[in-house]
């Protein structure tokens, strides 16, 4: 079998935490990748539609699949049908929600490929985002009731951390206002990701919410890993573009503490903050 | 009770068809509406989103929401909450997707108020469409698995129905095509929602059938309704402009039988088409 897991994050994921079985997660983590395209096959109609909904989908870190895979096989590996289903709609709102961001954010590259509105426009990435999250749906339909619910939370917590996002372009931010965004708009889907994971794994209620607090604070972390990569990393590993925060004019945790922290930091504008960031700090300091 | 209903079709519609308990009808017609606007607070935050999502809802002629309540009587009038959160769940898929559409349209007016994209921004009418899908989700998340199946094969149809319309701008269409698009677009979620209405008052499958094409033929038809108004309809009281259909390079069903009945017809360009069919052609022909 060939595997290629497409970012550094998910190797080390592997590699840190206790696997049982390595080569499990392997085959399911494929799976899942090769069932979510085979939901659009190729040539069906409407053509565009289709090309653009397989365009980006199973091309990721898959990080929120992983995860769940993870933590169920933690569990004692139950219901794998169902975590599987868990893991296609889960991944199916990120990208979508991906999808309709990077037309907000006017992003030209998502996984190292154009993204989605800028190779098949604005009217078919709107309509391609709708179509996944509809998939989505259907695929929990016959999962518990209750993983729906979370999952559905956590997709209206998406929608308005990218409100507050919208809404707070250009203002400073303080930490507080800081991790509500994030908490919305990221850790809230790997949060009830991971609590449906151990729900259909069958587990008691109070082991439930000690992973839904650490899937929480995976999600928190893998933002703020994903806010220091945007000003210290490279683009051809992210598969995206640098400094994208700052162009944006959204205020990341490195700008808000650095800001903080160093005085004479706090009136550079755009760009500059950046450099200033690159220039006056270690990596030491954010390791 | 104040209780007025926003359109023509909907009056027509309880007067024409037998109701039983009129009263009863219109109780949980205004109780869904007050339902769908409890579900965004005015002042909650993000005030914008929440706001933007409060500007259609529960304000159009919640056609599919009567639909429901009007088969779910005929049936027996079983299971009314779960009819309501159907009914919710449903009017949510329909609204989000004329926020989505009309982003896609350019479309400035919807019923009888600035489209969303228009007093709010394209930016925040992406995420509001979003944020009520996934609230439809989250109500739809304890009703009947089947339900949820149907509905949200109805909104992948509604997808790829509005994928078909964005690939066949400005080109010719026939028929067969033109029944395809319309009901994958507008009859989908009508069939679903009496189907589903069906289900959920407890009838037998074959029951289920017949309800189901009767939504199938009540979508079809309301759908070659609304391409007649587009046409000869009044601005005012549509809520919405007429002449929209060619305007977007949209050949609706009236165009596409003028141009097959009338040769000389078929060389018009644009707005000509929309003159000759006014000019030419008597309502008697349409009705």
């Amino acid at each position: 079998m060939v595997f290629t897991l497409s970012s550094n994050i998910t190797e080390e994921l592997l590699n840190i935490i206790q696997v049982d079985d390595r080569d499990q997660i392997i085959e399911n983590y494929t799976l899942i990748g090769k069932k979510l395209n085979e939901l659009f096959p190729t040539g069906s109609e409407p053509k565009n539609l289709y090309t653009a909904a397989n365009h980006l989908l199973g091309r990721g870190k898959m990080l929120r699949p992983l995860l769940i895979l993870l933590v169920n096989q933690n569990l004692g590996s139950k219901n794998i049908n169902k975590i599987i289903k868990l893991s296609m709609a889960v991944e199916l709102l990120h990208t979508a929600s991906v999808i309709h961001d990077d037309i907000i954010d006017e992003a030209d590259y998502r996984r190292g490929l154009p993204s989605i509105h800028k190779k098949f426009g604005n009217e078919t990435a709107i309509v391609t985002g709708d179509l996944l999250i509809s998939m989505a749906i259907k695929i929990t339909s016959d999962l518990d009731p209750l993983t729906i619910r979370w999952v559905s939370e956590a997709a209206i917590n998406m929608s308005e951390g990218e409100s507050f996002e919208i809404e707070y372009k250009n203002q400073d931010l303080n930490t507080e206002m800081y991790y509500n965004i994030i908490k919305k708009k990221t850790a809230s889907l790997i949060e009830s990701s991971v609590a449906s994971s151990a729900l259909l794994s069958g587990v008691s209620n109070k082991l439930i919410d000690s992973f839904r607090t650490y899937g929480l604070n995976v999600g928190l972390g893998f933002q703020i890993r994903d806010d220091i990569l945007d000003i210290i990393g490279k683009e051809q590993t992210l598969g995206k573009p640098v400094g994208n925060d700052i162009k944006l004019g959204r205020h990341n945790i490195v700008h808000i503490l650095t800001k903080q922290t160093y005085p004479e930091s706090r009136n550079l504008p755009g760009q500059k903050i950046n450099n200033y960031i690159i220039n006056n700090t270690t990596r030491r300091e954010f390791y």
